[in-house]
């Protein structure tokens, strides 16, 4: 694929203009040609008003009609995967087979999308029949549908170059609601981003969509992003990264005359329980489990496993130094951009002097040619150090976790509850540790949108059962998933049609229901007809 | 029912302390006692506190037994009806029959929603089985289901001292979706408050509930009103009243550390557009209808038709003048408060000085012993005047409608495209005149939460297909509704289960399916056992 350095707007092009950047090689340090150029105010109007005038008309688009968009997407990105994997793969230093099944992923979800759009499962049918003879009013015959919310701005990653990025999930969740898309370019990954974008913009071309159906546009958070949550031609906002810039999003959007929902995907710490009976089980399993979590692609994941708790014992101990072991013995790894390799370093720098902190990994000094290589640090604390260090709460971006060793499970408890909201929680657990810690499950349930049983949080399955989501700081809105088929909801709302003629209604409210969807009729689940 | 004058709390009451205030009769303009007390600081902490506390126990409730309760409360209501009824009809100046039909409305609102729960419609449940043999990696087993936000703030509203206010939807709503509610009582029905708010206490105490599942709070909106919404505890508001207390709220809750969703009903001009085939076929109908819903309850709903737009013809002229007859010859009516009597009258004052438009019916000097007494008004004006005048699309809440001559189909067009987000919209038409007029359509699909073909938009039917929200101002949040069963997800979020023993889910996501309610499973939607 040719790469431009431009904007894509629409059908068309950016134009050549301002100091343009390049991309760095966070493995070397060296840049990346071509050179890119943010898009100027004009080009970011002109992206705003075709998505508004694509709105109406990509409204009206059938769920096969859109699931035919997606799954032509997912087709180009498979036809073009090598060149995009090792493009992505300079940008980033994520391995070859990460990305490769990166890809794969964001095929699967795209594909998944068009099929739950194309079946209706997100159209949240509903009938409800008339009564004309109903005393003492005549009852209105009601049908509900959910309809798209309008053009989305899109915020895409830094850790996953593509399945949260330019054809991610929020891309895929509002292309399958039937909203127009314009992604604000990330700066770790300008070319692989540019290779996507030019591959929607062909799949929408050839799907004969309008042509603001999406624009991907190069610029900063603080110009370019801003200016796109204040327009007033925006409907909505998706965002994956840090919670400083999904809170100054949020802000943005809720003081504008007209405010619109800002879903920010703001990571977590994850808290991992090890509770006795397991640990006691299990102990190597355990260990080596967590350990592979935690340095998993370096550690950069928003469910990487950054807190565990565990009851101080001998056994807590063994496992602790297994841990350690494992730790220290894991190879250097290149972060993302030399950017967060100096925050991950100076986070670990920061638990590590605190009274009451001990780090049981040796500090590198070892930078790498792009100052992005860094080291998994343990670091290991008290409960009490602990609940009186609302900072050691906070998420360190990378391969570090922080043990929290307890006296006593009312001691693990009381940490517990002073815990923000999360993406997931893991119990590492028996049968038996759920029941003897009835109060413990209870408590994390409010607090998280993933309860593990065993396993590990980092892999998040694309599912119709997923949720990708969580109470604030976790995300913005915990009502919300950015992961599996229930994030196409979060870019609808419903609507009803009252006493409309059945020729009138979209086809999934018509009478005879001729797509043969699920729908909820009077008050009845009836199946889809298959 | 003994009427004490003091907030309830939990189990309890609050105390006489402060300036005591007394209900007033909009009729008379005397006052009603008792004498009601403003809840102290303490109160409230003490309120939202025993909420806090009441949200991890009423979280494990059942549906059933959250159906229980609502039942439960249903029953009190209607074995309490006329002493609710009297004492509204005092306050409010509502006649008895509308408040017997709004008392039987909000029995059905909580029987329909308890249902719903019982039945598991709002569970949300959705299993994604897993798979050891899945490669490259094994796939997990996702189970997800909604859970409560925790503690809801809920405003009731002045217009409907029953249906939406202490026992109305948002509060069957939160209580349906296993979320403690505090209701900040409205100034204009306190005595009726106080009679529900006991009734809310009994059941719950009868159902066994935690003894925070349910406050009522005498205060104001500017002291009471902010400080539950700043506080931590509360994680979710329900309002219904003006747009500027609306946002106001919105402006609190987005600024809070950890901001929470706030849905406000800020009301609506709700257009109906007359076009030609429908007018020409029944041009009295048309006008009895619109002058019946116009004027129907002294104009105090916030589906009432302020906004009509109809071609300019002959014809139209007719039908104003039939119009006219019959706004002139509505007698005075009394509305809720002084107060609104005197903004009504202030804003038809307004419309009326505006060059363009003309008021066809005259004004009134009659207010009335308690200043609350107005008259119906019809004013008219054209398209252009209408869209110069972004002022004359404000809602003025009474018995008031503007009707807008369009020069031309495109003229109509142009002003629908100007319209900001709106409850409802009518369409008085023919078949042909929809497929005549489809682009208008088209638009307001996107502007409304509920679009009629014939009849007229006040009367919200509670239905599981309804939706009576719609996209800012009309409401602060258009994806959401505050009539109808799809009103109990706005407090619940979703909550994923991974690899989860069986026996420790809970029963609505378990394998053999003991409730049998309908689940999405696999992908697939299964039907309830019934």
């Amino acid at each position: 694929m040719n790469l431009q350095g431009l904007s894509i707007i629409g059908h068309g092009r950016g134009t050549a203009t301002g100091t343009p950047r390049q991309a760095i090689n966070p493995a070397t340090g060296q840049p990346i040609g071509p050179a890119y150029c943010w898009a100027t105010d004009a080009e970011v109007e002109q992206a705003v008003q075709l998505a508004a005038a694509a709105a109406v008309e990509f409204s009206r688009w059938s769920g096969e009609q859109k699931g035919d968009l997606l799954q032509r997407l997912a087709r180009l990105l498979e036809a073009n995967g090598a060149e995009i994997v090792a493009r992505a793969q300079l940008e980033t230093a994520l391995p070859a087979a990460r990305l490769q099944g990166e890809l794969a992923r964001t095929c699967f979800q795209m594909r998944l999308y068009g099929e739950a759009v194309t079946n209706g499962l997100t159209a949240g049918a509903r009938i409800d029949h008339g009564d004309p003879q109903r005393q003492p009013l005549p009852k209105v015959d009601l049908r509900s549908i959910m309809v798209p919310l309008g053009p989305v701005a899109v915020f895409s990653a830094s850790n996953f170059p593509l399945a949260f990025s330019v054809a991610g999930g929020d891309t895929a969740s509002a292309l399958a609601a039937g909203c127009p898309v314009i992604v604000k370019s990330h700066q770790g990954h300008l070319g692989c981003s540019e290779m996507v974008g030019g591959l929607i913009q062909q799949a929408a071309r050839e799907s004969g969509a309008p042509a603001g159906l999406f624009s991907l546009l190069y610029g900063d958070g603080a110009n370019l992003g801003v200016t796109l949550v204040r327009h007033p031609q925006i409907r909505a906002v998706g965002f994956t990264g840090s919670r400083r810039g999904g809170r100054a999003l949020m802000d943005v959007a809720a003081a504008r005359p007209e405010p619109i929902p800002v879903y920010a995907e703001m990571g977590s710490i994850n808290p991992v329980f090890v509770l006795p009976e397991a640990l006691a089980a299990r102990p190597g399993d355990i260990a080596s489990g967590l350990h592979a979590s935690v340095t998993l692609g370096v550690g950069q994941f928003c469910t990487n496993p950054g807190l565990v708790f565990v009851a101080a014992s001998a056994q807590a101990e063994a496992f602790l130094a297994e841990l350690r072991t494992r730790m220290a013995a894991t190879p250097a790894g290149t972060m993302l951009t030399a950017g967060l390799g100096a925050s991950y370093r100076q986070g670990v720098e920061e638990f590590s002097k605190i009274a009451g902190v001990e780090r049981l990994t040796e500090p590198d000094t070892d930078r790498g040619p792009g100052n992005a290589r860094v080291k998994a640090a343990l670091l290991v604390t008290d409960a009490e150090t602990f609940m009186q260090n609302g900072h050691l709460a906070e998420e360190v971006f990378g391969p570090v976790t922080l043990v929290v060793r307890c006296a006593s499970p009312a001691q693990m408890l009381a940490a517990a509850r002073q815990l923000e909201g999360q993406l997931t929680a893991t119990l590492c657990a028996t049968p038996g540790d759920l029941q003897a810690h009835g109060e413990l499950v209870e408590i994390m349930k409010l607090k998280v949108g993933r309860l593990l049983f065993n396993g590990f949080p980092t892999g998040v399955e694309v599912a119709h059962a997923m949720t990708h989501g969580g109470p604030y700081p976790a995300t913005s809105d915990g009502r919300s998933t950015s992961v599996g088929t229930r994030a196409i909801e979060r870019f609808l709302r419903p609507m009803t049609y009252q006493n409309f003629p059945d020729a009138n209604l979209p086809e999934e409210l018509q009478e005879a229901n001729p797509l043969g969807i699920s729908r909820l009729c009077d008050g009845k689940v009836t199946p889809a007809n298959s």
